[in-house]
């Protein structure tokens, strides 16, 4: 495998390090980053994966995240990827919200995506190894987080392998992409037509499917210009509620779609999941 | 004078602006950000001035200087104005560190920067009179600090207006203009080959000359590349022995001059502030 160091800067008594590696999941070389606090030599620390949304790279989270100092409090690593593969030789779309900057944390089906875009097995498999290898990490202790599409991700990957995270979080998630524009739009593009095959990518289908999870933590601004349309956090909170999901879904009054938002609410969230991780 | 609102979004419960506005000093728009925190209606909040450094404009430090929790915290409104003035009529440099993004809070007598590059004014002016009249500050409670070039801007504004500021600080400040190529480059083109008249715009040079703070704070990150040429922090550290200047300088071991670095103390910083600002 190997990876190759892009910056390492001291930030919070902790190292903040920018990385690279050519994947062969998605053919590509995929840029990814990794906070890791101070800690004993020796020591192997609880992991938080934190996915991002559309348009963004691992830097969005990196600069704007403010999740350095929570997770140096609690001794956690602070795993951001990016969100689809990038060059030259991927294929795109004119819009933001399909192809590069885009890629739904699915494994595509469809011609012309199906060679590169395999976030979900990326993150799934390939990078999770690859962090294993590289970073002082405890594999036994992951909690899973992420933003809008990012926090589809996470909710989706850990409904369907709820045994590898001890927490569960998002903010504000694109809850059901059977049921918005967006989802419609990546699905259609990546697996097809069939919407039966996209019910493993939709957090409220794998909990009506039987998915569970301990508890999960949800933020979402109630200012977030994406809500009704897009996010629909109730569409979750009624899936939760019918299927006897434990669920906090927060609606926070005036925030929006922005890292001003994630940013307030970020200790919070590595808190709640260094609690668990750490239990 | 009147400003006109470019965004505003929720944070840590106060608002996170950025504002535009005609500057009669600069002869120019200028771009500046203001965090206001939560408070009682009618309230009155100390501010914190935070001049940035070379190449950045009032959004480097909005984006990725983790001020907002320790000012909601603290109740202290954070003002970051740019670095120079902007726009194709203004003149400028091939380099990054002289023109545009680097204004050096001088007031220019040279041309052909005279005209437009008077940050000195405007941020002891014009915009502290704009910031008085729009917000919910009081002016009878301000502190500064800054970053490199806005180290030097707020020493130096500090010591020529001690009255003004019961709180003064720096993140890896540039001490002496007189003693690196930084400032024998901007001093030189802004104010002319007369280094006496650099005095007012140096602050290990203003300390000699009697100026006098209650104290000072400054963090400097050993590993900071530009600490040896250009920053030369051991030359505050003595002006301030020899002249008696109460100062707290703080060496930072392995830190290095990003925002992963100013990011890292802020919470320090803001703390220490408004520690003097609401003594």
């Amino acid at each position: 495998m190997g990876m190759e160091t892009v910056s390492r800067n001291k930030s919070f008594g902790g190292t903040q390090g920018v990385y690279r590696h050519q994947s062969s999941e998605t053919g590509t070389e995929m840029t990814f980053s990794v906070f890791v606090p101070e800690h004993a030599p020796g020591a192997k620390l609880p992991v938080l994966w934190y996915l991002s949304g559309l348009t963004c790279t691992h830097a969005n989270v990196t600069e704007k995240g403010e999740f350095r100092a929570a997770c140096a409090e609690h001794g956690v690593i602070f795993v951001a990827p990016d969100t689809s593969p990038r060059g030259e030789e991927v294929p795109d779309d004119e819009g933001y919200d399909f192809g590069k900057g885009a890629g739904f944390y699915v494994d595509a089906t469809e011609e012309p995506w199906a060679t590169n875009f395999r976030m979900r097995s990326y993150i799934e498999k390939e990078l999770s190894a690859l962090v294993a290898t590289e970073f002082p990490v405890d594999m036994e202790r992951q909690g899973i987080t992420g933003h809008s599409m990012g926090g589809h991700g996470a909710l989706t990957i850990a409904l369907r392998d709820p045994r590898r995270f001890r927490s569960v979080s998002a903010f504000s998630p694109i809850v059901s992409p059977l049921n918005c524009p967006w989802g419609d739009k990546a699905l259609t593009g990546y697996v097809g037509a069939d919407r039966a095959a996209w019910r493993e990518y939709d957090a409220c289908a794998l909990i009506e499917d039987g998915a569970r999870l301990p508890d999960l933590l949800v933020d979402q601004g109630t200012a977030d210009g994406f809500l009704e349309e897009q996010l629909r956090t109730h569409l979750l909170a009624e899936a939760c509620e019918k299927a006897g999901q434990p669920a906090t879904i927060r609606m926070q009054e005036g925030y929006d779609h922005s890292y001003y938002f994630i940013s307030t609410f970020m200790a919070d969230h590595v808190a709640w999941h260094a609690e668990r991780l750490k239990a």
